[in-house]
Parts: structure tokens; sequence; C-alpha cells
């Protein structure tokens, strides 16, 4: 594959950029050259615990500059489906401070006590506390649906593989019967569509790039988008080769982009 | 049913004796009277975030006295379990402050680090943090056995029903795919063995008082001790009357227990 036809670029964040709070080797240098090359790109993650200003902050610090508008993350696109698809209804948040960053910052109608929720918001919450586990079993037992960024067990962060979004999702389903209604993240629909509006391009003129089989290449499976498996995250080669819904390309890492930028289109 | 040739009580205290931190309307009065028939007693708590001299404290409080030997708790017989039947083996905590005082003063050895434990040890934990939890997803994931002190989705606290450790438990099980070994709460023989041994008496001289069909009548019928349920806690009459296991006595309150006490014995 060269990278005709290619003019936009769908990244994933965590295992591909960085790890935990350090940059991933290499993916600096890969930003300036994609952005040398002039290719469109949306930074596309399936956290939800941060809003576009921290994330874009982070990538700030790391020396990869990026427009608010080019950061599609699981909480951006969880206030667009509750005001497109529950206008009116109020929600009740269950996340970090990044999730109600992004929420405020969409507008979306927020309950003042759980029992009163419609909707009950589940992302990663990295500074829960027992009063909030309790608050969010409150909303979904008193009948709010539940909407979850992700459904991720674990995530590569700072020394190792840590526990995701996933346990709280369970920590609820499991005390109160409520079944999860919708899951925002990769490889649904919400997220390629949300990417492919941000980049203003078709499908087959995108290429997603990621670490995770599941979710990134899975998204690009069903959006009719190439993809490139990165090995810096959770997948190893031979998982790669061995997956049954195989990445077009398999590289090193983000990196390895420089070989298709510098080929010639045709 | 007189209280002919019952000289034990095992007593039930969340929904029995206390709803979060304040008494049941007539708990003290029927504790005085018992206290003054001279029958033994011990209070036989799920509760495993607590330790026997932070449960004393809080009857203490309440007018409520008890000695130590008096009190037995999830957290007293899980820290037995383990100094039984693991000796030597390392522990790691997941759970409040007073099941970490229940562990050291039985003398259970710890794990430094959660990948080195040997058990994970799970109770409520209201002051829970996101490490902490991480660190239990990681002491579960390199191996170590779950042993939880009880397995309930709620109890009854302030301000109504709140999750209970069958939260944290789902997260960790549904994050690492680790089972349950061994549960330690009623209705197990655990927690029957452990309140006749402090009784010193046997099954058929005792009366379990308390507010859950599932846990307190179950144990009961489980170890052939008399069963008297209080509507106090978590089960309302119609429930009582219609369950499989029918308690031998269904009580407004413990302080139900005058009219028994009352009886002149044959």
């Amino acid at each position: 594959m060269t990278l005709h036809a290619i003019d936009g670029l769908i990244i994933d964040l965590d295992g591909t950029i960085y790890l935990g709070s350090e940059a991933i080797e290499g993916a600096r240098e890969a930003m300036a050259l994609v952005r040398a090359s002039g290719k469109r790109v949306v930074f596309l993650s399936n956290r939800g615990n941060y809003s576009r200003r921290m994330c874009r902050e982070k990538l700030q610090a790391m020396g990869i500059p990026a427009a608010a508008e080019e950061i599609v993350l699981t909480s951006t696109v969880t206030a667009s489906y509750l005001l497109e698809h529950a206008p009116g209804s109020k929600a009740w948040l269950f996340g970090d401070e990044g999730l109600h960053e992004e929420m405020r910052s969409h507008g979306v109608k927020l309950a003042t006590k759980p029992e009163e929720a419609d909707w009950l918001v589940i992302t990663l919450h990295e500074t829960l506390t027992y009063a909030e586990l309790n608050a969010a079993f409150r909303a979904a037992r008193s009948g709010a649906k539940l909407i979850v960024t992700n459904e991720d067990k674990t995530f590569p962060g700072d020394g190792g593989e840590c526990i995701d979004v996933g346990a709280t999702i369970a920590a609820i389903v499991h005390t109160t019967g409520a079944q999860v209604s919708v899951v925002v993240g990769k490889p649904s629909a919400y997220m390629s569509d949300a990417a492919l509006r941000a980049l203003q391009l078709p499908p087959e003129r995108c290429l997603v790039i990621g670490d995770s089989l599941h979710s990134d290449v899975a998204l690009g499976k069903r959006a009719g988008i190439r993809t490139a498996l990165v090995l810096t995250g959770s997948t190893s080669r031979e998982r790669a080769e061995a997956a049954e819904e195989r990445p077009d390309l398999i590289w090193n890492s983000i990196l390895d982009i420089r070989e298709l930028l510098q080929l010639k289109e045709e």
C-alpha cells in the first residue's frame, strides 16, 4: 500500500502517541513529518476522563501541537450523543473532572440528584471516592440509562497495565442489574463518524493508526477505513499476525509512517 | 416456641441493632433485657471493614456494652481462616482501615507489593481510591487468590441502601477473570462455627436474630440453629412470609425478644 489517496489520518493516543505521561519514542518526530506532509489529522481516543483542552495541553507539553477540533475523545462524542439523541434529558456523571469539563463545554444538562438522572455517564475515574460510586449506584438503581465512554478492562498506563472503566461499569451493573444502553467508544460508528466529520473526508481517503486490534483496527474494518497497527501499546506482532481481522499495515511504531510519507504519490 | 433451652443469642448488627450510625429503636432496651436474663451473646456481622475494637466502640456509644470476645466480624473470621488454612502466605488488603487493624491484631502476614500476594482480601471500602483499586487489580492479575468477607450487593446505610462489597468484587473479577475462592460471610459455616465457638454452646441451644433471609436465616438453617427475623432492615413481612426458608419467628424489631424473655422456662 502507498499513501496514494490517503489525505486524512485518524490517530489513536494511548499506546500510539504516549504511554501514561510519557511520549512514545519517535511519536514527536512522526507527527512533525505528518504536519510537513500537509495531511489532515484527527486524534481519536477512547479516553473519556479527559477534556479536549486537557488532551491538547498534554500533547503540547510533549511537543505535539494540535488544534482543539483535531481532538475527538469519547467524552466529546458522549456529549454530542446526549445532545442529539436525548435532548433535554438530565445526566449524572461518574468519572474524572475531564468528563465534567467536556459536558459543561457542550452544555449537557446535569441532574442535581442521582435519583433524578435520565442518564448515567460512566468513564474512567482515577479520583473516584466511595461517595461517588454510591451516587452512581443510586442513579442506576433509580432507572437512569447507562451510557459508557468505553468498556475497556485495562489501559497501558504508568507502571504497566491499569484497571480501566470496565471495573466501575461491572460494579454498577452487578449491584443494580442495570444494563449498558450505549457504548460510545471505538470500534463504534459514533467514533468513526465523528472522526470522518472532523476530517471532512470519505473513509477510503483515510487511515486509522492505533495499537489495539479490537478498538482501532475493528473501527477501521467496520467503517471501511484502512488501518495501521502499531506495536507500541497493547498488541504484540504475534497477536497482530494471527488476528482474524488483520490490519493493512503493521508498524513497529508510528515513526514507520515516514516510509509511506517519503513515497511519491502516483 | 419458647426460649426453652435457648442459652445463646447470635445477633446481627446492620439492620438489627443499628442502621448506619443510628441505633434502631428499642435495640438498647432489648439488649438491656437480654443482659439481665443472663443469656450468652455474640454479635455476628458480615461487616469486614470494621475491627472488633471499632465495632465495640460504636456499640458502646449507643449504650450497648459488649466484650471484645462477644463480637465476631467477617474481618475476624477472614484473619482466622488465613492463619489456619494458609499459614505463612502473604495477603494484600483491599478494604477500609478496620480490615487492616483486624489483620494486624491477628498477626496475618502482609505482602509489600500486590504482585507478591498469595491472597487478595476484599471487603467494603468506604475510603477507596483508584490507586488502591489498581493495586488490588494487580494482585489478582498476578495470581493472588480471592477471599472476600461477603458478597452483598447493598447494605442499609445512612440515607438508604448503599453499594456494598459486591461492587468491588465485580470490578476485580470482571477485569482480571479471577474467581472468588472463599466467601467468608454469612450464611457460611465459617461464621456459624465462629459464633458457636464464641458462645461455647451447641446449635440447638442458640437462636440467630437478624434482618436478612439470605444471610441470617440461611445461616441458621444450614447450621441447625433456630432463627428470628426482624423487620427493621432489608426484609419486609411479605417477603419473610413468602420465603422458601421461613424463619422460626418474625419480629417487628429485636425488642420483641422481651415477650420470649418473660416466658417461664419449662
